[in-house]
């Protein structure tokens, strides 16, 4: 494996396996304000981003190349701080930094991961397979980040309330043990990471598998709120979790003859049965109170993303 | 191959081949204006300058993954068509693009592009090998891309006298051809694209290699100009042949025994042996008249890249 300072970085192929490819990026103003962010947290966050990507295909890191535009104030030291959080999560998930563009931005700070993975041709898990009657499940909670992002905009200074929910969205955890096990023990149907908020990306998988779900909203793993934090927030929980985005769990389908093998939890990462699969293409149902409602695409859709 | 759509692309593998990744970005008001470059150019150059990387290896250009950051103001119309600049020459050349992320930018737009390559694990050609005693060769004419973008600035309509020189700098032609031919046909120690400039690529290439070189003057394929195209010149022509940049020709070192192997052109593509290669690590000269000069790295590095 060749790296850094050569024309383009070489890898070694693995018979068996399937390449996995995926960008990211990250701009200053739209996606991050440097005055909220740590240059460390933002390290992080670029390829955490990344990182999931490869988690919803069920594959493995391998390396990533990094293209970053910096403007002329970028505060000294960013860079140093910006590449330790990068590789405190490169190095925890065994992923190599193999190339990059550095280059000077007349405005905005914006940065660029793309990520190779593999995985193993027959196990690789997309968002097209999932059949009507599959069990959709997601890990975690969904909702934090969203609501850590808008405790950021509206207060200001983080206090101790609320640094969870703001660390949910600056320094998101990829769930690559997650995705993994589902594909290895071939568990899984179809998969994506929840990006754009629960309610869009069930419409992106459900699109491409070409079917519907119906989803129980009492089901959906909400965060627990002190009352206090309850009254700084501008919506309904329930809206948080469909339409936050940035959450980065998973989401996926499990043929009912196969549910009884998913674990309640994976590395501490609770995993939540959401909701069916159904023959109604593209056409997805919220339950309250067994009352069916129409659940639309709500969640904030940057343009499109793959 | 499993392509836009997904979280990421799938990419089948070939045993004995080694992939190359790289990455290269154009940021509005550093690489480029839009008052000056179409779209459609755009869109061509943003490949063309990953493919050099490819063909600086001797490799063969598999997929692409693209972000672009779009401000407000981009004019209707601009993605449709930088994408057709793209796909002109991603065709050429058998290139699919499989992923990317589109987003809004505040400011200026950003394009950043990662090439997925491969080569024959034992074909693949580096900066390092070159040896002292191997000859030194380059590609084309160097210079006309630097030419081109002083004529831009500081002409701004284009005449047909000068066509060529911006189309040079706007449209560059990556030399896949020439690369993967010195690869298969194991002709070359070292291999590099010129893309800062020879003077700074070839110390690139020594550092790399732990050599030094000697260029001589006189051997280096300059552009023909019109002396009325002579005067609006604010340099010597050397010098943008030395320190232009952005040539994207290809330099290479060749051992002496092998030499007459080279042909001295391909697609119609000159090739012009320039100098040797010598043991000076490092330390590269420039011989004019028999007066040998030190030749320093001048071209233009923006920060690093690879």
């Amino acid at each position: 494996m060749l790296s850094i300072g050569d024309d383009a970085a070489a890898i070694r192929q693995r018979p068996g396996c399937l390449l996995l490819l995926s960008c990211d990026a990250l701009i200053e103003g739209i996606h991050f304000e440097l005055k909220s962010t740590s240059a460390k947290d933002l390290g992080w966050k670029a390829l955490a981003v990344n990182l999931s990507d490869i988690a919803a295909m069920g594959g493995e890191p391998l390396c990533v190349t990094i293209s970053i535009g910096l403007p002329p104030e970028t505060p000294p030291g960013f860079t140093a701080s910006f590449y330790r959080g990068l590789s405190e999560i490169a190095t925890k998930h065994g992923v190599a930094v193999v190339g990059g563009d550095t280059c000077s931005s007349p405005k905005n700070l914006f940065i660029d991961v793309t990520i190779l993975g593999e995985v193993k041709a027959r196990k690789m898990l997309t968002r097209a397979g999932a059949r009507p009657g599959d069990e959709l499940y997601v890990t975690g909670t969904l909702g934090e980040s969203a609501i850590g992002l808008e405790l950021l905009k509206t207060r200001g200074k983080i206090s101790q309330d609320y640094k969870h929910f703001v660390k949910r969205h600056q320094k998101p955890t990829p769930r690559l043990a997650i995705g993994k096990f589902l594909s290895s023990h071939g568990l899984a149907t179809a998969m994506i990471d929840i990006s754009d908020g629960l309610s869009t990306d069930l419409h992106h998988l459900c699109e491409q598998s070409n079917v519907g779900a119906v989803v129980e909203e009492f089901k959906i793993p909400l965060p627990r709120l002190t009352s206090g934090l309850k009254g700084l927030l501008s919506k309904p929980l329930i809206d948080y979790a469909l339409n936050g985005g940035e959450d980065y769990e998973l989401l996926f389908a499990v043929p009912p003859k196969k549910t009884h093998l998913i674990p309640s939890q994976i590395d501490g990462i609770a995993i939540h049965e959401v909701g069916k699969v159904t023959g109604r293409r593209e056409i997805c149902y919220i339950m309250r109170d067994n009352r069916k409602r129409r659940l639309y695409a709500g969640g904030f859709d940057h343009f499109s993303s793959s």
